[in-house]
């Protein structure tokens, strides 16, 4: 259960600012759906505002430098990460929208699991940081 | 400071079994370097074998679905979030003689802010998953 | 569904130990009402105590130097930190009991997401710490 | 060691637009000091510019509902939750800049001790939560 | 909800690879039930086959020099770091069926309360480590 | 670098209670060595006079019901999940002096790192709990 209300459409309509985001991220996404983070969102009108700006110009500009596929499987890394259920599930469900295959899930979750095991290995064994590694 | 000893190639040599792994990471990666991770490893010979094959098998085949390049910004990713400064160094390392430019470095770092800052507010929000994104 | 037993009224009256700290409780807070997590502390009776006895002195003492609400504001920033599903809840309502206004909240949130974005981007970049921020 | 270079004061000279988030860091700080952590953003002037002008607004905008001492101690618990070095360290002296006396920051690491104390314990036991805790 | 399909014993049967990994988890548990994590690895046959094969050498060789109650103890205090619930959950239940008592259990709560509370103290002052505990 | 003060054994002398903790930590660790944690703590008498009672009773009691060496490992554990490098290294250290050898060493990694590799597997497949797991 959330710690804050899920503002409903009829809600949103009460407010022109915030009407003016859902239809943006309507318009943007091509499609009707809104889902629930940005109903929490909606709470805080500028949290929304800043927030959805961030992700239409990091996770949808089609000119990034990273293609949308490699965005969304860092995205899910870290909230596999933080263990962030909701967004484990919206941006796996990006993933697959922007043409994950099962093979490239299969090779995603053995890097996830392999950096994981070593990431304890380093930090348990405190390894020394290589001089080569040093940026130029 | 470790807490375990770094292997000198003189204690490698003394072991044939480590010597044969060591010798594999040299013609694998084409370079005679062995970074302190694998040192530290080379304390326990199982964990070692094990911890190189999945290295192997996973960052370096080349017939993996995942490319070279998203395959380190994923682990890049986990690490960060680890904070296994270790690996967060090896790592950039890797992903920069994997042709990582400085604009992708740039947008990578921004899908690791975003990503963090909506995992919290998703947490703090406690927000429910929308059945839309259930596996069909 | 928990890993341990929810303890009833019941079963807490049988010891006197135990209906002493849920008496204590209950006064202390002046509330009839026990939440889930001393009804399964309850199953071991020393930590229970313990943990109560924290609680109390650190998060209701009236006399300490951070006020009722800055203390509930520090509960929920570890609390998210550590994904603590049921943290979040108890001190999200606790906070609002306190009088967290929704300005305060939504300036919340953003501290919570800044601080993530800016502690993902410093790790990620391994910043050096500066000399200036030396305690004197 | 960093993975990315500190710019110094002359190689930001050498772009208006890096000048100008410099020079307004000084100005709305009171302070020619410029600590690493813009000098390592600076490779990527997007990403300085939008986490200064977060920063500024979020933390330095004295109209804010949340007291300046109060940010900073909510920015510390995020900071040592991810076990940010710098971040523990720059903000620890801001809080102290900010007027954080000795018992206040006695009382704090009490806090955040006993949250992470109880959060493991709630985590380890799977405590539902109470419906009591649901937003009205 | 999960993420990917967990698969049933018909689909199982249908891949003599799959089948022979689910034979050898029934042989080696000697017990007819499967849970959900091989079902759902199940979907990534390299996946399985590895994880199990892990899981098969390091948790229940019996020649192991750790004993099997201790291997649980050390799962779920990091499976509790990292919140991940279904972990806590089937790791707990095999510590109890490994003998786990009340006062262990209440010993191992206090253990996790305890390193938690003290990791936090240590990371938030930054304390600088003791040559005194060098590797000799 | 600390974001406090150490206390040395003469700033110790000028304060009865404090001298008579490093007293008895001496006595009961029958050692005249006081490491850097303790000396940082004692900025804050009551966090130092508490953290120290636990340690005692939690970590150094003849009669609890998980042996010294195990209750270690489940220290370092927790410690290495949350990167507290000053914790891994006392806590190596301590285990070390407890009789760790080093199969049991390489054991213990094998268990850290599996259970970090299963742990995000499960996370990123959200996989459901199992009804057999429920405590009866």
């Amino acid at each position: 259960m959330p710690t804050a209300k899920l503002l409903t459409d009829a809600e949103i309509a009460t407010s022109p600012a915030l009407q003016a985001i859902f239809d943006d991220i309507r318009t943007t996404r091509n499609s009707p759906f809104i889902n629930n983070f940005w109903r929490a969102l909606a709470n805080h009108p500028d949290l929304l505002a800043h927030t959805w700006a961030r992700v239409k110009s990091i996770m949808l500009d089609p000119a990034g430098p990273l293609d949308p596929l490699t965005r969304e499987l860092i995205y899910i890394a870290v909230s596999t990460s933080n263990n962030c259920s909701y967004c484990i599930h919206s941006h796996t469900a990006a993933a697959r929208a922007r043409g994950l295959t099962d093979p490239q899930h299969a090779h995603f979750l053995q890097i996830l699991a392999l950096a994981n095991q070593t990431n304890t290995l380093a930090n348990a064994l405190q390894i020394p940081i290589d001089p080569e590694f040093q940026v130029p």
